[in-house]
């Protein structure tokens, strides 16, 4: 038996360090050794989360309390912003998986643009590995500090990346119509998070402002190799997770549907979380509910020239926490799926 | 006071049914004087809709049982394809608005292409004036038969017809990204319309197949004068009532949010039941559940040359039995609104 | 054509203050003169619940600036423990329906007891009127400052009442398990409260201890002439309006499901907004949804010598803001079901 | 390494079954060697379940089809009534858990009366063994033939056992007032279970004659040597999964609070699966969704002599096929968690 791999999880009280907990609970060597929430500092988890009543877990502490002689890795859970502090502070023994948006956005000036302040952290900036897991696999098993996608990024690139490196999609043009589940706003305590504001209705929000833009525009740029402008339009789903995005796309001079379906085909085919749906067949957000899935489907627009590529994920498990721990996974070269291995819960 | 205006409803057990009876409920001429529904013929309506409990209403009966004679205006609520023989066999002194889609699209070779069979009543299609009220308000006054238009098709034109029609934005390439709570689909009793299969999920659906298509495309035509090409792709969402279309168009050389605002104030300035929200603000389905109103929001879409457009709907009141009213009441030269002044239920 | 009669909303930010501009929107007499909310000062409505954008209101102001000269009656939608001071310092020519519990208790001990203060408008309180319409009418009609009754005691009451008053079933042992849609606990920014919070789930809240458990035990109390004891168990409903109580009751000797049924049926024979469903069909909360109904079924229990009577309202409007225009209707003389005409939003 | 052990689910089109595919997917030993389900003989498990589509599953066959002699255990889905045919005409080699009703009733009178007609296989209900198995597990393990509970019987029994057998509460006058989650109805294609008439509303059904009140009372009647009587009122949460069993109970003459949750914690103490909340706080469905706890609260009803106990359990893991697999895993001699450690998926 191999010695356990010892992981604090920083900002342990909102809805991402929850499903850390969920996830690692089966994880055969990470062993949750540290969970900080400076507001709740001292108070045990299931005060926090009632539904962990029967886990043994430790105590929750300030971040300044811990004892990191112990620990080996670090998931950070923490606000937007604040994290490049901390993580600029912490040990450099320490593996971290950043789930913040601190360190998505290689392009300084882009980041001071889109979060309205200069990144105070540009050497782990410089560092940092920007971490969806399928396109950056190998730089990720080399890194030391990795940022770990925004949910809408994971579910917008995911089928696109395939069709424009091999050429097969307009570069320009692309629209995404996205729309995610509630639990992507996290636990703060919003008005318009009320479940009186958000039953039984739908709205959109960030229209043409979401920061989540920049971070899809450089993910396709980086693999287009040129700058890249996506419409993206957020929606807001009464769901507690779940995304989808659907995105208008225009096949290049010649391209079949089966052109494009072979490309996702065969992009993914040795994937493990990532599926293509049968011709036809279009997913849906409950299919993946609560499990690291990625599935997608595409098929025409009904219109000449225009084809829909529509793609599905759990915002807090492919969007956030699972990846975060297929990333974890990597940097300690486990096998990438370990903790993972959970199927839909449906419904 | 005046005489009573007596109507039928046919297919009363139906959600539009259903809708209609409580918008009657508080119209001050029209009476409910015949509700029809084969299945459940000799029950009362309670046992149909225990909602009504409190209200006297007509025995269910067939249609073939009714009497005529004492009636005045008929809604027709029955299933696509059925509909056309009812009513051909309908007294030609009743007024009628028709729900379903059979006399919704004018040409004969498209009902037959997107409805797999040729049209069994062409005098009528001939006769019929499709009921976007906005659109059409004088020739539905001067009619006797309305095709009432479908929920998807109401919502995307109202935002689209102002911006065509002044040349404002590009004809080709509009893509309308669509969402529509569950009562769209009706009280049928379909695996897939569980709530159990609905519930905190969310899908697309006839993407690329949707019969609304052409009934936009026609709508949008009629308004521009040449023949429209639309993407349009339809999804569930697990809300009882409400729809949503974001609607991504790009403006023509020159033309700014700003005119393109402007054009839609001047367009519904004195419409009573459309909305255009302030710039910088988004309309949510929730805000107009229960009532006739149409809100739509307009801005920039985050890509220079492009633009977004948002409109929400009851999918039950403007998008069908609220709508259907409207036109009643032109039909018999009442004032519009009557029996439709109900802001909206909220939360 | 009457004169106007001018009203004022103090609190109108809450749900209880939207619900009213709701109901008074279609009310023939009373005029929305004034909107008050002293956070949002300065605001339209408009800002605070985007729904009213086709609605033309005063603007909100704080309460201290109204000038009541011009008011002639007032409903007061505000917290709980400071609306007797704000009354307090009204013009005693408003006539006042207060949906604050703050002059529902009679006993000012037993108010010191849950509410955690002694009252500080003991003069008021002795003048308050308890605004359960269908027990209280006639004093209703003559009072000027009227305590409407909290959801659940409406709900319970209703029921009971007849029953308990003729004797038909025993006094003691009575257990009300009762249930909430969410909007019972304002629009308040609660961490318990938030869509991901309530959603897919349920929950007990206030075992033993909720403040509306003197307040069905007072009314019950007036109504059999001695103190009452009742078990009171509330539950939060991921649901918006709907409210149900499930009561547990035992029939004196003899008494069989038939004398209780006939009890309802004669008590509420002429009553507009309170109807039993047929014997063995029992009410739901989505058939009084946006309605002043309030339904009940009674039947066996399943056991010998029990039985179980559960009754539904929408807890905003017969619960609150409906059963308040109920008793202002009655307040200035007009025809009690005036604004209230609204059948259920089914579904 | 150990040998599969090869199971067959009967029935696997239903929710149950697609319950046990999730939980089988983490088990160690257990294989999926067949599925049935008659109507979809031929099709694969993706076309009836798409959130399948990553995994490898068996094709979908008819009961006769196959081949039992390479399968070890049986989990039976199948409905009420049919099942005890089948199962008669099973091979005896096979274990099997029967997640139906049809052996649950040991009183064969009790079961024609409930079910409506007579029992059609005497002798394996003579074998069969309840599957409640806190309460069971020694006669479970012994065991060829399990009768896995009922949903509502699971949650209502585990908090009343213990404190029936240590006499701390009267036997009499035992309130159960029960909610359920929509999947406990399965997934027939009835109008009441549409998304439409069952989102945003809440309502009781089968008052006073639910089949699991029978099933209730003969558990607590095992546990206390006579004959029980339970007043048992189920409702309809719109939520998916979660139960609550609110109780309410009468403390024999002394038996404090404190004695009452002694002994559930003493009771639980070695449990994995049954937990106590602290004094003071309640549970929650949502606490337990997707897993195969059962958590409880006990406190004071806020009336003299008068407790609660309420109790919640995911109904399709521990009220369904989470409890089969625990019980499976006995009559196989495996350590009863496994496949069974998932924590709660929250939100």
């Amino acid at each position: 038996m191999q010695k356990d791999i010892n992981v604090a999880i920083l900002g342990a009280s909102g809805y991402t360090g929850a499903e850390l907990l969920r996830l690692l609970a089966g994880h055969p060597r990470f062993r949750i050794a540290a969970l900080t929430a400076d507001r709740n500092a001292g108070e045990e988890m299931v005060s926090v989360y009632p539904h962990t009543l029967p886990q043994k877990l430790p105590t929750l502490t300030k971040i300044d309390d811990v004892d990191w002689s112990g620990i080996d890795a670090v998931f950070c859970c923490l606000p937007h912003g604040t994290t490049q502090d901390v993580i600029a502070g912490l040990p450099v023994h320490l593996k971290i998986v950043d789930l913040s948006a601190d360190f998505r956005l290689y392009d300084l000036p882009t980041y001071a643009k889109w979060y309205g302040h200069e990144h105070r952290a540009p050497d782990l900036q410089t560092e940092a590995i920007y971490g969806l897991t399928e396109l950056n696999r190998n730089a990720i098993s080399n890194a030391r500090l990795i940022a770990n996608p925004g949910c809408y990024p994971t579910c917008a690139a995911l089928p696109l990346l395939p069709l424009l490196t091999q050429g097969l999609i307009e570069a320009d043009g692309i629209i995404v119509d996205a729309k995610s589940g509630v639990t992507g706003a996290g636990r703060s305590t919003r008005q318009d998070l009320l479940f009186t504001e958000v039953q039984d209705g739908f709205h959109p929000y960030g229209v043409g402002k979401h920061r989540h833009q920049p971070e899809i525009e450089q993910t396709l740029g980086m693999a287009t190799g040129h700058d890249m402008h996506v419409v993206f339009t957020p929606h807001l789903l009464p769901i507690n997770r779940g995304m989808m995005c659907t995105t208008y796309i225009r096949p290049t001079n010649g391209a079949t549907e089966g052109d494009l379906r072979s490309a996702l085909e065969t992009a993914y085919a040795d994937e493990h979380f990532v599926h293509l749906t049968p011709a036809g067949k279009w997913p849906a957000t409950r299919e993946v509910r609560g499990s690291n899935y990625c599935f997608m489907g595409l098929g025409s627009a009904g219109v000449p020239g225009q084809m829909v590529v529509i793609s599905v994920i759990d915002n807090l498990v492919k969007g956030a926490s699972g990846q975060a721990l297929q990333n974890m996974n990597l940097l300690f070269g486990l096998e990438e799926t370990q903790g993972l291995l959970l199927e839909p819960l449906y419904p």
